[in-house]
C-alpha cells in the first residue's frame, strides 16, 4: 500500500530562479512523513511527547525535474524496510506531466529513519502497535530505489 | 586542496529535540557552496545575473551525529569531479570531538551539480575561467564518499 | 466577509522550546495570503507571471500565546483598506481555547502590501478585476488592529 | 552604544522576485540577537540550557527598500528599554547606498522580548548580571522607533 498526499508549491519554497530550492523538498518530505504518521494514528508530536523520535540517518535523493510556484504535487510514501528500530522510506514527488509527454516524476528519495528515545537519540525497538500500523505500507516488490 | 569554513549552529536550525533539523543542514551546505564560489571569485549571484546556475541533480547524505544550538561547526568542501558540465562535491560537517573520544564527523554528503543556463536549466559546458578556479579543489585521492 | 483557513503546526515550525519560532508565523500568514488569492481567483503565481507582486511595506504583530507542534490553527484574514495600490490586511491566528477558559487568540497581525510591478517594485493601481474580488473582504466596522 | 554586525544576503533568503522574502529578515534579526548575546557574554543556548528564554511579544517592522542576493548588510541593534522582565530592541538593516544617493536603510524594526522561564513562558525578572551587560546598549536619546 502506498500513502499519497497532495501539496501545492508555495511562494516560500521557491528561489530566485523561480523553482523550488532543493532543501525545501526535505521540508515537504517531512510533511509527508507527518501526514503519514497522523494517518496511521501515531502523530509525530504524540511520539515526541512520549519520549521517542525518528531521526534520519541516511538519505539519497535524485532531483529529476523542476517544480515551480503554484505547481500541484502528488507525493507518495512506501516503506522499503521495517526493521527492529529502523525504517526505510521511499518517496516520490510527481508534478504534472510535461506537455511534451515527459515524465511527471520530479524527485525520488530514499531515507532511513531510526526509532530512538529523545533526547539522547539511542535506537530502541519499534513498539508493536506502531510496527503493525507501518507494515501495510511495506513494499513487497523488489526495492527499486 | 580543501575549502574550509566555520559556522555556528543557530537557534533557527534546531528542532523541538534541540538538535539541527536535517533539512537545515542543506542550507548550511549551500552556504558553504556560496562561500566557496565567493572565495574562488565566481560569486553565485554574479553567475545567476549572467544567466547561469548550478542546480543539484543528485545528493547522498549520511547523518552521523547530532549538532546542537551553539555548536561550532567546521565545514569542508572538496570536488570529486569536474566534468564538462557537472561537478561532484564532497562535504563534511565536523562538530567538536565528543568527550568520550568519539569522532567529530557529524554529516557527510556527496552532491552533483550541473552548470546550466537559467531559467530552462539546460546543461552547458563550464567556462574555462570557472573550470580553472575549480580544479585546485579536485581530490586527487580515490573518492571515498 | 472574513477568509478563514485551517493549518496544523508542523515539526519544522517549532524551536528547541517546542513552540512555533516566531518567523515561521510569517510563513503561515503568507500561506493564508496565497490561499486567499487562490480563493478569489487571482493566484499569486499567476500575478507574478503577469509581472505584478504584492510586497509588504509595514507589519505590526502581537504574539499573544504559544503554539505547539500538532496544534490545529484557525487563521483569518480581513482587509482593512483597499486603496489605489495598497491593501491593509488584518490576520488572526487562533489555537484551541485553553482548558482554563483563556482566549484562543495566539497572534494578531496587521500588514500593508502594495500592488507593484516586478522586478522594480514600483506601485501601480490595483486592476479593477482584482479590486472587485478584494472588496467583499473589506471590514466595514472600525478597524481595531 | 550600538551593536553592529555584517551579514550577506544568501541565495536561500531570496524569492522568485530575486529579493529577500520578508520572513527571512526575521531570521536575520534573530541572528543579530544571537550575535549580540554572544558578544555580551550571555549566549542564547546557555540561557536556554539554564531554563530561560526571550520570546518576542510585540514586533513592528517597516520594509523600506529591497535587498538582493549577494548584498552586504550592516545590521544594528540598540535597546529602547530594559525593564523588569522586558527588553525593547530597535533594529536597523542597511544595504549599500543607492547610486542615486538614496538612503541605505532597508528595514527598521522594533521588538519587545520578555525574559521568561522555559518551558511555560512565565516572565521572570532579568538577573543582575544580564541586566548590567544590557544597559550599555540602552539608547539615551528619545526613542524614534
Amino acid at each position: 500500500m502506498k500513502f499519497t498526499t497532495q501539496k501545492q508549491v508555495r511562494f516560500h519554497h521557491c528561489d530566485p530562479a523561480g523553482i523550488v530550492f532543493y532543501p525545501q523538498f526535505f521540508y515537504l518530505l517531512h510533511e509527508v512523513q507527518e501526514d503519514f504518521l497522523n494517518h496511521i494514528g501515531f502523530p509525530e508530536h504524540v511520539l515526541i511527547a512520549g519520549g521517542a523520535g525518528v531521526p534520519i540517518v541516511d538519505l539519497k535523493t535524485e532531483f529529476l525535474g523542476m517544480c515551480r510556484h503554484g505547481d500541484q504535487l502528488t507525493m507518495t510514501l512506501e516503506l522499503t524496510k521495517v526493521g527492529n528500530a529502523s525504517v526505510g522510506m521511499h518517496y516520490e514527488i510527481h508534478g504534472e506531466p510535461t506537455t511534451r509527454g515527459g515524465s511527471s516524476l520530479r524527485v525520488r528519495a530514499h531515507g532511513v529513519v531510526v526509532y530512538s528515545e529523545v533526547p539522547h537519540g539511542k535506537p530502541v525497538p519499534i513498539p508493536d502497535g506502531l510496527r503493525n500500523a507501518l507494515l501495510p505500507y511495506l513494499k513487497t516488490s523488489p526495492e527499486t530505489a
